[in-house]
């Protein structure tokens, strides 16, 4: 039987109920990773349980009620009894942080953030381990995702700002007041918290300028396409000389920087440093299961020691025939009924054509088509046929289509 | 005074000597995220250097040698005489894994190996550790930068195949013998590590299916683009009913997804779960000084507990006023000598035009121009001036230009 590891929870909103799901549904994944299973051992909401009841039960605890207080001081008495802390609190973070880690090495236990500054995209982790001493150069990031998908929806249909806020608002994107968000002080607390970690200097809310995108019209974004460029609102951190610059600001990009095609409610984050030329990282930025799935990381995290890399505690099957979308280039006699052999033979195996394209040259034909997924068994029978048809000019060549689109 | 931790490093080639530059540069920085100054305490080569005596000497093994022997014999040995190992070898570990991952785990030492998946992209620690606890269902990846930079080639120029891969040749993206990278099979050895890691079953190289590019014609990629697809070398691991699939083919990609604009010598890979949607993370594939680093990261990781956030060791000046390029919309009058009088008290600020564009609206005019990079203070103070004209209709809209392409 393996140990309990007691996760108390403060806050039970969107997050923190999502979050109570996720643990109970991952449990039993955990035992192999950490040799403990992990428990919700006490939930505080704004009308029942009792603080130091569920902190003396709890071995890790767990802050989502958001606001600088009573979290700040919760998480300041969790710390001095000795537990570890997962927050999301951007806002504490950025306002209190050097109080509070200063506690957390005092009192020798984890304080973990990654679910407060960019979603499920884990760029807290990169940058206090895998980068923990490179030479940071800049941070740029899309670390808003209502202001990304408004921006986004106003460039994709033209529609002006007031009108792309209320359709995010339908659709859950935007808070019913979307003050924070609009006005970029929602990505200058994640900017400050990233550049603080980034260039190792204590970096405050007050001191990242920030502008938001209620000015921004549908006009400029059009004129701006015309000279190639995309508009987002981007929080940026750099060295300037000796010193530190960081704000946020609606920017335009050039389509072959990494942030320009991070479309909808999406967040991102580039690294930029001598060393590592760069690292893009991009994910959803927000959502009660994606934010839940980083505070996860972060319990999982503060349960183990450094991993070494687990027992397998299963083998799967190596699947080989796989279904799979497909580009088919034939260069065939022109003569009629040529589409039609070819497509009974591709029907016959199941295959259906999506799309198709002919092209005459002289004598000959040019016919390319991408066909739905099918087993690759099955399509490699028709082009196995196909290839021994008398009007074939040469071996056609088949290539894999990967279908899904991203927002 | 800190103490020392002493690194022995199996192989001098390229990535060896890139790391023992890199670790000399950061050692400084190091301390103080790890209280301990790391140092090279040995070198082993084809030519100098006894294994025995850096293996006694040293807390840690950096093994870069590549290839299956003797690297396999020098890192067992070492984590049985209790040493951590960071290697970067994709053969050793794609072939050798669940018989080098048992040895540690039962001499209790670290093997960590961010360097020999994905260059500089951290997937190997996201894996582990932010998504330790997730149920993966797929995962894509760019794992071949060489096999990218010619695609991308030959997408941009329309050369051929045996041209793009002289080019990258010539720039060093490609070896003199390139059959590794682009039959595939260097990429099937990282997705096999990959798959292990993401799906927690056994996966040796021998079970992934790898096909090349080598027959791919720049005809193909021109016709795709007509259906708005574009060709990368994809490595696949997802679950397929109740088993696991693991192949690397060429495959098409519309233009949403997220791999799609990830063009060059780089890497990026999509980690796709119910609960976080989907990651992804891009940067340079390979590289000396990009691999050193992700070595050190590794390094850093073996000479620390779970990181809390350590003291800032300084801090940087927070500056306000820095460059940046502009973009200026103006409503003007339509008469003689606007552009002049604008262009010339942007000029009196060191404000120098990129681009611009005029279109005419019966009497009045639009004026829209991008403006080289200058100081913000300087630049707000033209277009303080620039508003006071009396043919202005409008106040001046302005939008920060972040001007960096990449490739």
């Amino acid at each position: 039987m393996p140990g309990t590891f007691r996760v108390g929870l403060l806050g039970h909103g969107t997050v923190g109920s999502a979050f109570a799901t996720l643990l109970e549904q991952r449990a039993e994944a955990i035992v192999p990773v950490t040799g403990l299973r992990p428990e919700l051992s006490g939930v505080l909401t704004r009308s029942r349980g009792d603080f130091e009841e569920i902190l003396s039960g709890a071995d890790l605890i767990v802050e989502v009620i958001g606001g600088v207080e009573p979290a700040r001081d919760y998480v300041l008495r969790a710390m001095r009894a000795g537990k570890h802390v997962v927050s999301a609190n951007k806002q504490l973070l950025s306002q209190h942080g050097e109080e509070l880690w200063a506690c957390a090495r005092e009192n020798a236990v984890q304080l973990r953030f990654e679910a407060a500054v960019a979603g499920v995209v884990p760029v807290i982790r990169v940058l206090q381990e895998s980068l923990a001493a490179a030479h940071v150069e800049r941070i740029h990031g899309i670390v808003n995702g209502t202001t990304n998908y408004i921006l986004s929806e106003m460039a994709r249909s033209g529609m002006s700002y007031a009108d792309a806020l209320r359709q995010a608002q339908d659709l859950g994107y935007a808070e019913s007041d979307p003050t924070d968000d609009v006005t970029g002080r929602d990505a200058a607390a994640k900017m400050a918290i990233l550049a603080r970690l980034a260039f190792d200097t204590p970096v405050h809310l007050d001191q990242v300028r920030y502008e938001g995108i209620e000015h921004i019209t549908a006009d400029d974004i059009a004129y701006a396409q015309q000279f190639g460029l995309g508009l987002k609102l981007i929080g940026t951190a750099e060295r300037v000389g000796d010193g530190l610059s960081v704000h946020v600001h609606p920017a335009f990009l050039y389509g072959g920087h990494p942030l320009a095609s991070v479309n909808g409610p999406f967040n991102a984050v580039t690294v930029e440093s001598d060393a590592i030329t760069e690292i893009t990282m991009s994910g959803p930025g927000a959502g009660g299961p994606q934010t839940a799935s980083a505070i996860l990381g972060d319990v999982i995290s503060a349960m183990i020691p450094p991993a070494t890399t687990p027992e397998t505690s299963q083998a799967l099957p190596i699947v080989a025939d796989v279904q799979s979308a497909f580009y088919l280039h034939m260069e065939v006699a022109d003569r009629p009924g040529v589409l039609a052999q070819v497509a009974e033979l591709l029907g016959m195996q199941g295959a259906s054509i999506k799309s198709v394209v002919q092209q005459g040259l002289g004598h000959d034909a040019r016919l390319v088509m991408i066909l739905h997924p099918l087993a690759e068994s099955r399509f490699y029978a028709a082009v196995h046929l196909i290839g021994q048809l008398d009007f074939m000019r040469s071996s056609p060549r088949a290539i894999r289509v990967i279908e899904e689109e991203f927002v």
